[in-house]
């Protein structure tokens, strides 16, 4: 008799390992379950159908040939079977079936099994907060919610908009909202930055600036979720948040996800302490005859070797695809994340992967961390952006440890985090990125690319050469020079000084790095000296020809004054921007 | 007594071994020495200069932040000595010490060192051919060849330009003299194909569809450079090539270049046999007095261990940052060189990296090569764009070898290759790479990315599953069916198929994918039978269900119709695009 395979979930892992099996053992019975009539679907997605990009909800449930992946093509495509509308209901291990109930008909049934596979994803977390259940309060879970948002929106009956969580896809929906619809946002974040737990907050700071500059999006930071109030008629009409009421239209939830894995419970699989179902390398859980993967799991972390939840369409990808070739007698590994990421919010794209600089500490390396500002491309080149790159690496193997990169040129973000991922995997070190050899031409590159030039800033910080001022002291000593015994030595030249100059008097000094050499005797040795240069290079420099000199009180701006801008919006006290 | 060290060269490798020793060991004495007069620039820059990207030549010979690199400011800025239009004539090793001699004054002078630096970079190929030392024969090596030629085309003296040599200045020249200029460009090459040597034949005809698209430029592949012709004053009026007369205005060599060694082959350093410098991992010459880097030496493959020749900025930079190290004491090493590198061409970028399908198997190794199209980021959002990749894997031990990526979005292009340069140095297999954590966003990026559907597909190859049909081959096939016993059945939809229906008759056949698993037994097993789909899903998936039903007789079009259109422009006798 072939192979009965039972797969319960139909959107990402589910129907990758199905699929999978069908093509390496076209004769088993694959059985493909799920809750919901809509299965298959882009649900990173969502923001973008929203927001017009994606014109209709078709685009995400059809594949790059306009083929819609319902339960028919799935049938008639891959050679699935496949029951939508259709509730597993329990897992019986002994028995080695599940039981499902068709939520159209009440009908029940009992689906034997040789494998089973369980990628039942995530439910969204909802804040256990009075007015939670009120209408009008969306989460963004799946295409009924997409539906139901964008119908809202684009008949006109939202003009104020709460999002509550900075996470992915609280701050694509914002910019969706905004952009298209020109609806009045409010971005309400417990955290103090955000995509906390992911992104790193002195690099997603940058996303922070970009968004308050837009005209409808108002950010609350640090502003825990109250209360959702209640109009009167069980319709959502505002929040309370860190204190502030703010009146809305509708409330949309995005407090990111939990493994939903009641099943997997009841079966008394072993689960994590967050839930998420334990599995090995090969996707297998504590049954040998059961898989999991896709955002019920607790995967392993490439860095650090613990285990992460990390909820994504694209992990869900691959570990469906190794579970597919497990299944139909192959042997598969799932190696684990290193973590990657990325974002694009009005133009500004962030990717990230590894660990940042606080994750890092906290799992106990000795990690160091360097922040780079250089043009993504020949800096001659119309084309060119400034990127702006945080590695962190451990000071005491001089492994790299993670990756985060800021830009416009979103694909060259993108491109340089990618990079990094791979030497993540293979345990790369310093040196190694340093001579890591990107393609150069250009239009599309620069001879020494700013992974290079973070890789060797990130060496001499090492070395003791480099001894960089993070963007937060920056601030704090330019708020008070006298206090903090500062003079901040400008090494650009004058013109791009001047107006600091006139802003900081006897506190700003303008010494153009041309110069120093000569008048290297006009720094202090009795105050902190702070260098400043447009990204970093040129008060690099400085602090050898200081040093040299045996000035031993010297710092350097990080990333220049391209990244304070960016960082702080503007450095002068009169918000000009240079 | 501080160390002296003496640079011979002031373009890329010397000046970043000159400043890094001066910023590791501040109180060497660093001469640097070039013939030139002018120093220091990105000669890559040239073709972006005469196209109009870069508006005037200090562009290339600047800073970031607009400063000239001239003798001045590496004297003020970095510390370095600086001999400009001074050629050094003479190295003594015993001695210790180069002779120079400064050709405005024609002085001579020694310069004593402790260690060396010889960047002497690499002169232009010139072919041996009568009228080859004409007026207007002019080749792009340095600023003064692009100051010459742009003021020719800018006073409107070039109506029509031959362009020798379709390696990547060759072609960057093609684009800039007929995109800004509308100059009439004809590019003479003796191989059949652009970029030889360097990409993938199949790949780089992507590059030449697109460029024979254009209404100004006219290709001649395959055809030798014979002589340039007199216009009886001394000037070059045209070419004979392949045996045709070519009439032109300018005559533009662009026929590679060669390692400069003359000073090291009289030092008695060891040279290859193609007279580039022998370096170790330290960029250490035969003399350990004597460090080399750039243009002028031989480096490792890293995929093939041998010694390869690759002139480069970008590994010029990197190969000084390492002399510099070392000569201060340091202990860097030069891993060796994947031969990465990018090309953009009228919107379509092509990067490489590794060996290609063609160089793995002269260099011995099992090469297998999967051709793989799909969207670059996920194939709803509307920025999305089809990009192309082939890659080479070892069957023997599964490592990757190269990979090539064609594609509009030339970020994403590159970002593909850059995350395998990485993965080569690391010796990395296909699962590596199919597991490679790119990040997602619909915006930047797919659940899915093409990088891991590549390495997928390569998987499926080497296990016998997949069975791809080469582009030659399909259109060999394609032209005389009845020949080749063979039918073509397409798995897309009718509106797909019906201009090939119309096109082929009876020799093209449609049969949906979806209709395929009843359909089945009208595919003949008498015949060659060729799958065909849009991008070789489908056809792959479709190749899977025959086999199960006992099909021994097909293939399926690698990268499918979409890698066909670009690969020949189109595929119908009526030349019409899909």
């Amino acid at each position: 008799m072939s192979m009965r395979v039972v797969i319960v979930g139909g959107v990402a892992a589910g129907p990758k390992a199905a699929c999978r099996i069908k093509r390496l053992m076209p004769e088993a019975k694959v059985t493909m379950v799920d809750r919901d009539s809509l299965i298959s679907y882009g649900g990173c997605g969502i923001p973008y159908y929203v927001g017009g990009d994606v014109a209709d909800l078709e685009g995400l449930l059809s594949t790059s040939f306009h083929m819609v992946r319902d339960a028919n093509f799935f049938t008639k495509v891959k050679g699935l079977e496949v029951l939508t509308r259709t509730e597993v209901t329990r897992v019986d291990p002994q028995a080695k079936e599940v039981w499902a109930c068709n939520l159209d008909t009440g009908e029940e049934m009992s689906l034997p099994y040789d494998k089973l596979v369980l990628a039942t994803g995530s439910i969204p977390f909802i804040p256990p907060v009075p007015g939670k259940d009120l209408n009008n309060v969306v989460p963004v879970a799946n295409l009924h919610h997409a539906k139901t948002i964008k119908e809202m929106v684009s008949q006109g009956q939202v003009g104020t908009a709460v999002i509550v969580g900075a996470g992915a896809t609280g701050l694509e929906m914002a910019e969706a909202m905004a952009d298209l619809w020109g609806i009045e946002v409010h971005i309400v974040e417990a955290a103090p930055q955000f995509l906390p737990g992911l992104a790193d907050p002195q690099m997603a700071r940058m996303l922070e600036i970009r968004m308050a500059e837009q005209e409808d999006i108002h950010l609350h930071l640090g502003a825990s979720l109250e209360e959702v109030l209640d109009d009167g008629q069980g319709n959502a009409c505002g929040v309370i948040a860190g204190g502030e009421k703010i009146e809305s239209d509708v409330v949309i939830m995005g407090c990111g996800v939990r493994p939903n894995t009641s099943l997997a419970a009841e079966a008394s699989l072993d689960l994590n302490q967050r839930g998420a179902i334990l599995v090995d390398d090969h996707m297998c859980t504590s049954d040998p005859d059961i898989y999991a993967g896709g955002d019920c799991v607790s995967i392993k972390s490439m860095i650090t070797g613990e285990g992460i939840f990390m909820p994504a369409g694209s992990l869900a990808n691959r570990e469906g695809r190794v579970i597919g070739t497990n299944i139909a007698g192959g042997d598969a590994r799932f190696p684990g994340a290193s973590g990657s990421f990325c974002i694009k919010l009005f133009g500004l794209s962030l990717a990230r992967t590894g660990l940042n600089e606080l994750q890092a500490k906290e799992a106990g390396f000795a990690a160091r961390a360097v922040i780079v500002a250089q043009a993504d491309r020949a800096h001659f080149h119309p084309d060119q952006k400034m990127m702006f790159l945080k590695l962190v690496v451990n000071e005491t193997d001089r492994r790299i440890l993670g990756l985060t990169a800021v830009g416009e040129n979103g694909d060259a973000v993108v491109g340089r985090v990618n990079a990094v991922a791979g030497l993540l995997a293979a345990k790369a070190t310093l040196e190694d990125l340093s001579n890591l050899e990107l393609a150069y031409s250009p239009p599309l590159g620069a001879a020494v690319d700013v992974l290079n030039s973070a890789a060797n800033a990130a060496e001499n910080l090492l070395e003791g050469r480099l001894e960089p001022l993070a963007p937060e002291e920056f601030i704090k000593r330019l708020r008070d020079p006298q206090g903090s015994n500062t003079v901040f030595i400008d090494t650009r030249a004058f013109a791009n000084a001047e107006p600091f100059l006139e802003a900081f008097g006897d506190d700003w000094v303008n010494i153009p790095q041309e110069t120093l050499r000569e008048r290297w005797q006009e720094v202090p040795k009795d105050k902190n000296v702070v260098l400043v240069c447009n990204s970093g290079v040129r008060s690099y420099e400085s602090q050898l020809i200081l040093k040299a000199k045996g000035y031993t009180n010297t710092v350097n701006l990080g990333g220049g004054m391209a990244t304070m801008n960016r960082w702080a919006g503007s450095v002068l006290p009169s918000g000009d921007k240079e």
